[in-house]
């Protein structure tokens, strides 16, 4: 089966998935840790050789601060678990602003953890913008994450069709695969759907 | 009900059509002139206030060139069709290649037409690259389309699940819908689906 070279992946639906379990919809982030570890190793046994993960945007740090401690922990804990792994990892996001967690800056230069391998690109206060340096439609003069690759395909959860901000050059020609369930009801099927509908589509880069 | 204020569209599956219909490849896309002006209408009964044409690219020129002289004649059709009606109307794309049709050339500043309304984008030898002045991760120093707006609701026909390089910019949060019929095989419905099922998003602008 023809399997992506970068997979991108938007984790959405923590606080809709805590609201359907009675909780607080803050108390939704700290699930999404074990799905992304559960990801992470299946892609790896897969041989995927590079994979962005949409950890938290500079657009979500406006919601209340509850969630967004809650969010940031979370991040924060996603990195320290990866960096136990086998990992080539970098966190990627606007350092500049009190928002971006102070114990993520030593992971903003790309280190490799055990026995390094697969790249991983962590986005943390991320932002579109950001990345573009956009501004009044100036942009420029570098792409803040020149040395994320293109996205083959991109997975989301929580059923939204849309990118909401991420990686905006690198997903020119990625193939866009949604799952309805919420992130923290990963299940390995989803993947194995995703990459499947994958195996099967066209790859024309735009031509 | 709620509608978008920007619709893009990404009129895909001409050459597939074609095949379909016993026809060559390079004759689908004169049948795909008729389904943009009965879109172009019911969007402006809509009172829709913006739409981008994904007309061809840079990339797509790379094809035979039979297949290449095909989509120019019907996007340079489609264009002087448009002017016809009531529309604020701008052509963008490179136009600095020989691949860009000189009958276009008046139409890259925007100009009313009839009673002008509805702004219509329509995007000819468009690249991505060229827009953000892309090269080797450096980028700027303007977005091209800089006069363009946020995208709400990108509509895709010929089922596929990727932008393609449409507008990365203006695309970052768009609601992206797919139609599996391909382009040629336009109905209304496809259009209402698309805007019933936008109504019924939430509108985060990834807060």
């Amino acid at each position: 089966m023809r399997l992506p070279k970068h997979i991108g992946i938007i984790p959405d639906g923590n606080r809709r998935w805590a609201k359907g379990q009675g909780m607080d919809k803050s108390e939704g982030y700290v699930h999404g840790i074990s799905p992304g570890m559960s990801l992470y190793r299946m892609c790896r046994e897969l041989g995927i050789g590079e994979m962005s993960f949409y950890g938290f945007t500079a657009d979500n740090t406006k919601r209340p601060s509850v969630q967004r401690q809650a969010f940031t922990r979370a991040c924060v804990a996603a990195v320290e678990e990866l960096a136990k792994e086998d990992a080539s990892l970098l966190v990627l996001g606007n350092t500049k602003s009190p928002m971006f967690p102070q114990e993520l800056l030593p992971f903003t230069a790309r280190h490799d953890f055990g026995k390094g391998g697969m790249k991983i690109n962590f986005l943390v206060n991320y932002s579109w913008e950001w990345d573009l340096g956009y501004k009044d439609g100036a942009i420029g003069p570098g792409l803040k994450t020149s040395e994320v690759s293109r996205i083959d395909l991109i997975i989301r959860w929580g059923g939204r069709r849309r990118l909401s901000g991420f990686l905006p050059v690198q997903s020119v020609y990625s193939d866009f695969y949604v799952v309805d369930d919420y992130w923290p009801d990963f299940r390995r099927e989803h993947v194995e759907d995703a990459l499947k509908w994958y195996a099967a589509q066209d790859i024309t880069l735009g031509g």
